[in-house]
């Protein structure tokens, strides 16, 4: 089946056509500056192949529908495209960030799943409402295929009530549904299969913590399969110290900070989700920056690197206590899988709790799954790309065949 | 030496007259409701002996001043007194909360240490101001006796850069103070000193994880005798789930409190640390009431004490994972020492790090320091009741022997 992977951000389209049979991407695109005086659309047909065509287009793309009309005319372009006909494609995959607690796993999307995702938008403002853009034009454009809502929390729905429960006024979670939901769901449930599968146990018997490290990050505590805590809460904001967000704070710098520096809450929201986490640090969000400017002896880039670090170890240390036996523990996404000094400096002085890594295993590069734990090492530690789109085309899939 | 201990609440005071050749309590007190209609006095002379003298006074007390010298009053009594004259006092020890990074241990006050103690204000509004009203009233009435700060922070200023930097723009660190402090460092260092002495071991030399669980609660990460982490931040807000704090939450819920429930920032902060916590969830926020409710079947007190149990888990975790090696576990204050229960939920599935709890021990109660591990367990766990007066007095007789 040819599945259309979309992931609809408030100014953006990304998208991916794959095939399940052979989950090869025929398909890769992102539309960018929708709603700007000039768009961008970056279509690559037969990706990575040498077959590519890559397509660039800058015009004015006004809204959604716009952006998702030209990247279908690109894919069935009798010349540059992959498909005749729009038809063939079997099933559209949405991403969608918050699903609350109303959904449990992937689902058809009808009209009251539609209403659920927007009674999440609360939860998540920006981001359910530029999913929502991406559902509606794409049922539009697609009526006749069926869609599939794959949400980012929907993995942590088996998180048990004395993880996800903040200590706050029982009613704010009754009413107001305040409470941990996690994110990355997606990400960590693929790297949790491909983990189970690399180790040749079944998945309901292993118990991993998965350290996804992107521009966003989060850890997740796994116990047979299923995910028992993880560290981004009611919202993306929570745990790690990340590209712009601050992670974990004290919950009294907001007073603070509205006392003693006249700063209203919306300013606050937006200090700790932009200006804040290795940027706030030391002026940089990109990891490998830091690196080189640690080299030529910066200091505030030594500190950021340390204080993310040190927090990755905290979380790892905390789930390998809340799990108990821990068989593995993963690191995927952008820094997990190519920054071994990251790697490296979260795993420090974890020796006491059975976790060895071999630091030549660890200095490698690759695109395929590698092990960096050493063979006498009780705790497995793998390097696992997560994909995320086709992770979202195997649930819409496997959403269809039942 | 005979040493008077102040702990100079905003509108209360708590004293103790300590002999620090004996360590023997002499007079226990305390005064509440200053500047109520009706204010309280209760003096114990000679406390938990059998010449123990316990006197109350009911009268308006309108300022600390008044409060002090009732207090003095008592003290010097010719009947129901234990000196004959308050010259005999050697030296005032005041428990200053916040001492942000000017104090690294506890110090002789002098008019420079005052303008650093009010310097710190704007960190702990109430706690330090009404700290300040105690060392000012102490000066008055005792001009001649040397006054000694001893500080909540202090213990704590040994951690790392990686451990307290938040990762916020750097100039909230060097222009705001905004760092992690923590607190009950008085505590800690106290019973990290008895741990040390029971092992036999150094305290130089010994890593710990200390659980300081009362109304307020924190955990200390404590390696070669010195903080290297603890779960309170820049107040002692953050971290643990306590009586009526939250602890730890997403910083994104103060945003959604605001744009939900129109709430701001001021009913926030009275929200987090007056209505949250075990109150908040279960509306009760003394544990013995929460394990009666309990019994009886009520589901918030469930909840109640499995979100605060399992917090408490992994920060223990998060910071053996930190200290690598790990000698002992320390539990102490109201909750710490008495709480069986609450003990054992903490302490849960820990064994693959190398703690076993005997059940048995763990069941007893005492006012003696005792282990409740297994002679089998590598890590050995104690319950040392805590004593900050005793350990306030010793500070002020070290302070002034050098």
């Amino acid at each position: 089946m040819k599945v259309l992977v979309i992931n609809s951000g408030s100014s953006s389209i990304k998208y991916q056509l794959l095939d399940t049979e052979t989950e090869a991407v025929m398909v890769n695109g992102l539309v960018e500056r929708i709603g700007e005086e000039v768009g961008d659309l970056k279509n690559k047909a037969f990706p990575g192949t040498e077959n590519e065509v890559v397509t660039e287009i800058q015009q004015p793309i006004p809204d959604h529908n716009t952006g998702m009309r030209l990247a279908i005319e690109l894919i069935t372009d009798p010349e540059k495209g992959v498909l005749k006909d729009k038809g063939e494609i079997g099933a559209i995959g949405h991403r969608v960030v918050h699903g609350g607690e109303d959904f449990h796993k992937s689902t058809v999307i009808t009209d009251e799943v539609i209403a659920a995702i927007e009674a999440c938008v609360p939860l998540a403002p920006l981001h359910n409402s530029a999913n929502l853009d991406g559902i509606r034009v794409a049922m539009e454009l697609f009526p006749e295929a069926p869609q599939v809502a794959v949400f980012d929390t929907a993995f942590h729905q088996t998180i048990p009530a004395h993880a996800y429960m903040y200590a706050l006024p029982y009613a704010l979670y009754e009413e107001n549904r305040i409470r941990r939901y996690g994110f990355h769901g997606t990400s960590h449930k693929f790297v949790a299969g491909e983990m189970a599968r690399l180790l040749g146990k079944p998945l309901e018997e292993t118990n991993m913590v998965t350290v996804h490290l992107g521009n966003g990050g989060s850890i997740t505590a796994v116990e047979n399969g299923q995910s028992v805590d993880t560290s981004m809460g009611m919202t993306p904001l929570e745990g790690l110290v990340m590209g712009t967000r601050s992670g974990d704070v004290d919950p009294a710098v907001h007073t603070f900070l509205a006392r003693n520096k006249g700063m209203d809450i919306e300013q606050i929201d937006t200090l700790l989700n932009k200006e804040s986490g290795l940027k706030g640090l030391c002026g940089m969000n990109d990891m490998r920056d830091i690196h080189a400017a640690i080299e030529k002896g910066d200091k505030h880039a030594e500190i950021a690197l340390g204080v993310q670090t040190y927090r990755n170890r905290k979380y790892i240390g905390a789930y390998m206590a809340v799990l108990g036996r821990v068989d593995a523990i993963v690191f995927t996404a952008g820094i997990g899988e190519n920054d071994d000094i990251v790697r490296r400096e979260s795993l420090k002085d974890l020796e006491a709790f059975g976790v060895e890594i071999d630091q030549d295993a660890n200095a490698k590069r690759g695109k395929e799954p590698f092990k960096i734990s050493t063979e006498a090492s009780k705790v497995a530690v793998w390097v696992i790309p997560t994909n995320e789109e086709l992770a979202i085309a195997r649930e819409a899939r496997e959403v269809l065949s039942k």
